[in-house]
C-alpha cells in the first residue's frame, strides 16, 4: 500500500464526507519523508549536515550583513501593507538588472515568487500536462518529483547528471532524442544534490545538444545556487543567458532563482521566475504568471521583499556576499581534501552546498548509523550515496565529519 | 476574443516553443483586472477606498502595536533560517488554541499558508476536480472564480448572499438541493464584498440547511474578516465551530483564516487551514495538506511567522486588537449614518471592511467618474454596485466620501 493509499483509507474511515469529495490530486498527494523530515531527525546532532542553508555550524545564523542591518529599521509601511501582484516593481527591476549585468541576455521582468519552489510550481502549471515529457536530472532534488510528477502528472524522463569524471552529455543527448513532442528540460547547476557545475567545454556541449534537439523545448534553469562555484574553468553563470538567445521556435529558456541562497535569506521566501524573452511575448507570459500567482498565493511577503530590495541597492552587498562565499569555499576545500586523504569514495563535486559520499551499505542504514554518532546527513538512494551539506557545518567540525563518513561509508 | 486567447495568440507569434508546450491550465489562465488593478488605478486618489486593508487614510500604516514592537528586535535566527514544513509548531499550536478558545470545536493542527489565498488554493487542490460542483456566494471576491473555476475547473454554482433585508436562505437551500454529488460549499462571513454577517437566527437556519443537504459537503469557511462585527445580535464567530461537530459522513468543515486581517498584518502573508476533525483523520488530512504545500511553496516566510507568534503570545494583544477594531467601527458608523442621511442606496452591511453602494448607471462608468473626483472604489458589477473599503479611509474623509457617492451613485 502506498503512502497516499494509506492516508486515503484513514480519511475514508474517519472523515467520509471528505473522502467522498477528495479530488484526483487530493487522492494522489502525500508528504514525502525527504529532506525536511531527515533534517528534523538530525535536530539534536552535534554535526548537522542535512539542510542546504548556511549556518555557523552551531545553530546560529550567518546573515548577509547588508541584509541584517535593515531588519532593525523597517518603516511600518514596508512591513504591514500588501505588496503589489507580481512583486514590488523596484525589486523586480533590480533583480532583472542583476541578471542582465552578467552578460547579453533576453529577460522578461522577473515575477516575485514565494521562494524557488513556488517559481518551479508556477512553471510546471504553465508548461506541464499529464502527457508532458519532463526531463529531470538524476540524482535530483526530491521535490522535483512531487511538483512535476505527483502534482502536475508529467511523464518524468530521467537523464544522468554525472558519469566518470564529468557531466554525462550522452545521457542528456539520448533522453532528448527520445522525446515524442515538445518537452520540458530541467537543468540545475550548481546541482542539488550532486554539487556539480559543468566545465566551459561541457557547457558548450549542453547548449549544442539542446539546440539540436528533435523537438521544441522549454528549458528550465534552476539556478538556486548561482555564483557558488569553487573551481576555475567552470561555467561561472547560468546557461539561461545563452539559451535566451536561441531560436524562439526551438527553445524557451526560463530562469528560476532567488534570494534564498544568493543572498543567504533562507527564511525570506523571495524567489523569481524570468522568461528568456522580451517584447510582446514577455508581457503575455508575465500576465500568465500573474494569473497563476494570483490564484495560488496572491502576493509574496512584504517585509521579505523590502529587505531584499534594500540589500540589492546597498553598494556593500557584492563584497559582503563574496565574504560569505569565501567561508563556504573554505569548508568545501577542507571537506574535499579530507575525503581524498582518507580515500572516501564520492561523486565529482565542485560547487554549491553539497557533496555526495558513496556508501557500500544500504543508504538508510548508513544515515541511521551516522545519526547515532551525532552526524546528520540526507540519504540519496538514487545515487547510492548520502548528501553532505558542508555549508551548515562549522569549519572546525569538518575533519570530524570526514572521520565519521570514512567510518560509516565504506 | 477572451483575455486568455489574446495572450495565447501573442505567445504563438513571438515565443512559438513556449506556445508548443503550454499546458491546458497555461492556456486557460490570464490575470483578471480585479481589485489589485483597480487599486493601482486609485494610487493617487485623495480618498482611496479600494483595498481591504486598514490604513490611516493618508497612505500610512496602522499597525497592531504588539506586532510592530517585535519588528525592531528580531534575532537573526528568527529571520534568516528556513521554517519547518507546515509552519512553526509553536505558531500552529497557538493558532489552534486561539480557535478552540472561542467555544467547543473539533480542529486539526492548523497548517500555515502564504496568506489566505494559498489556503483557499490548497483546499481547492484537495477537493475540487473539473466535475466538482462548487457553491459560491454572489457577489463574492473575484479571486474565488480564478482559484475554483479557472485553476481547478470546478463547476461554479452561485447562491445569492443577500435578499431584501437579510441573508438569502432560500437561495442557499435551492442551490444545495440541485447538487448531483458530493459538493464544496464556500461560506464567507463577514463577507467580501457585501460586508454582511448573518443574525443568530439566520446562522441557525444556515446550519440546518447544510445538515439537511441531499449530498455530503465540504464546507469551506473563509473567515478572513473574523471578529469584525459591528452590530449586536449577529453571529459573533465562525460557523466552523458548529459545523465541525456535524456528522462526519455528511459534512467536513474547513476553516481558512489568518493574521492578514485578524492581526492587521496585510503584508505578512500568514494564513492557516484548519480541518474540523481530530484524531486519525486530522493527521491524514494534515499530511495531504503538507504534500500540497511542499509542492506549491515549500514554506511560509520565517520573519512573518515569528512576528505572528510573538504577537499571539503577547498578553496585551487582545486589548490592542480591540482598540483597532473600535477605530474601524467608528468609520463604519459614520459611513452608514451618512448613506442613510443622504438616502444613498446600498445593500445591507453590518461587519467586515466593506459596503456595497448601488449605482444607477453602468458600474465601470461610476468607478471612473469617482476616480476623476479623487475617490477610488472597486466595481462589483454582479451586484450593480461599487465596493467601498471604509477601513482604508480616514475618519475625517468619510463625509466627503459619502458626498461623492451620493453625487455619482444616483
Amino acid at each position: 500500500m502506498s503512502d497516499a493509499q494509506r492516508l486515503n483509507a484513514v480519511i475514508r474511515a474517519h472523515a467520509p464526507a471528505a473522502a467522498a469529495r477528495m479530488s484526483d490530486l487530493g487522492q494522489r498527494i502525500w508528504f514525502p519523508k525527504g529532506v525536511p523530515a531527515q533534517a528534523a531527525d538530525a535536530r539534536n546532532c552535534a554535526i548537522n549536515a542535512t539542510i542546504g542553508q548556511l549556518t555557523n555550524g552551531h545553530g546560529g545564523a550567518v546573515p548577509l550583513s547588508t541584509l541584517a542591518r535593515h531588519v532593525q529599521q523597517m518603516p511600518d509601511e514596508e512591513v504591514f501593507f500588501y505588496a503589489p501582484q507580481g512583486g514590488h516593481k523596484g525589486l523586480r527591476t533590480a533583480w532583472r538588472n542583476r541578471i542582465k549585468s552578467r552578460g547579453p541576455t533576453r529577460a522578461s521582468l522577473p515575477l516575485a515568487t514565494n521562494g524557488l519552489t513556488h517559481g518551479l510550481s508556477l512553471v510546471a502549471d504553465l508548461f506541464v500536462d499529464p502527457d508532458t515529457e519532463v526531463l529531470l536530472p538524476v540524482p535530483c532534488w526530491g521535490n522535483y518529483r512531487l511538483i512535476f510528477g505527483v502534482r502536475r502528472q508529467g511523464l518524468l524522463r530521467p537523464y544522468s547528471v554525472i558519469s566518470d569524471g564529468g557531466f554525462d552529455i550522452e545521457s542528456l543527448r539520448t533522453a532528448l532524442s527520445r522525446c515524442t513532442g515538445p518537452a520540458v528540460l530541467v537543468l540545475n547547476f550548481p546541482s542539488n544534490p550532486v554539487g556539480y557545475t559543468p566545465t566551459l567545454e561541457e557547457a558548450d556541449a549542453i547548449v549544442e545538444v539542446i539546440e539540436q534537439a528533435p523537438v521544441p523545448l522549454v528549458v528550465l534553469c534552476d539556478d538556486a545556487y548561482h555564483g557558488m562555484v569553487w573551481e576555475d574553468g567552470l561555467l561561472p553563470d547560468s546557461l539561461f543567458h545563452r539559451l535566451s538567445q536561441s531560436d524562439p521556435a526551438r527553445v524557451l529558456a526560463v530562469k528560476v532563482d532567488g534570494a534564498t541562497k544568493e543572498l543567504f535569506f533562507f527564511g525570506g521566501r523571495v524567489g523569481f521566475v524570468t522568461m528568456g524573452v522580451e517584447g510582446p511575448a514577455a508581457s503575455a507570459l508575465e500576465e500568465k504568471l500573474l494569473g497563476l500567482a494570483r490564484s495560488s498565493i496572491s502576493t509574496v511577503a512584504t517585509p521579505s521583499q523590502n529587505l531584499v530590495l534594500h540589500t540589492l541597492e546597498d553598494p556593500d552587498t557584492p563584497a559582503r556576499i563574496a565574504k560569505l562565499l569565501a567561508g563556504i569555499e573554505a569548508r568545501y576545500k577542507r571537506l574535499k581534501a579530507g575525503l581524498i586523504a582518507q580515500n572516501v569514495p564520492h561523486l565529482p563535486f565542485n560547487s554549491g552546498f553539497f557533496a555526495l559520499v558513496k556508501v557500500a551499505r544500504p543508504v538508510e542504514e548508513v544515515r541511521q548509523a551516522l545519526l547515532a554518532d551525532g552526524v546528520g546527513v540526507v540519504s540519496a538512494p538514487d545515487a547510492g550515496a548520502v548528501r553532505v551539506s558542508y555549508a551548515s557545518v562549522a569549519d572546525d567540525d569538518i575533519d570530524t565529519l570526514v572521520d565519521a563518513l570514512a567510518r560509516h561509508a565504506r
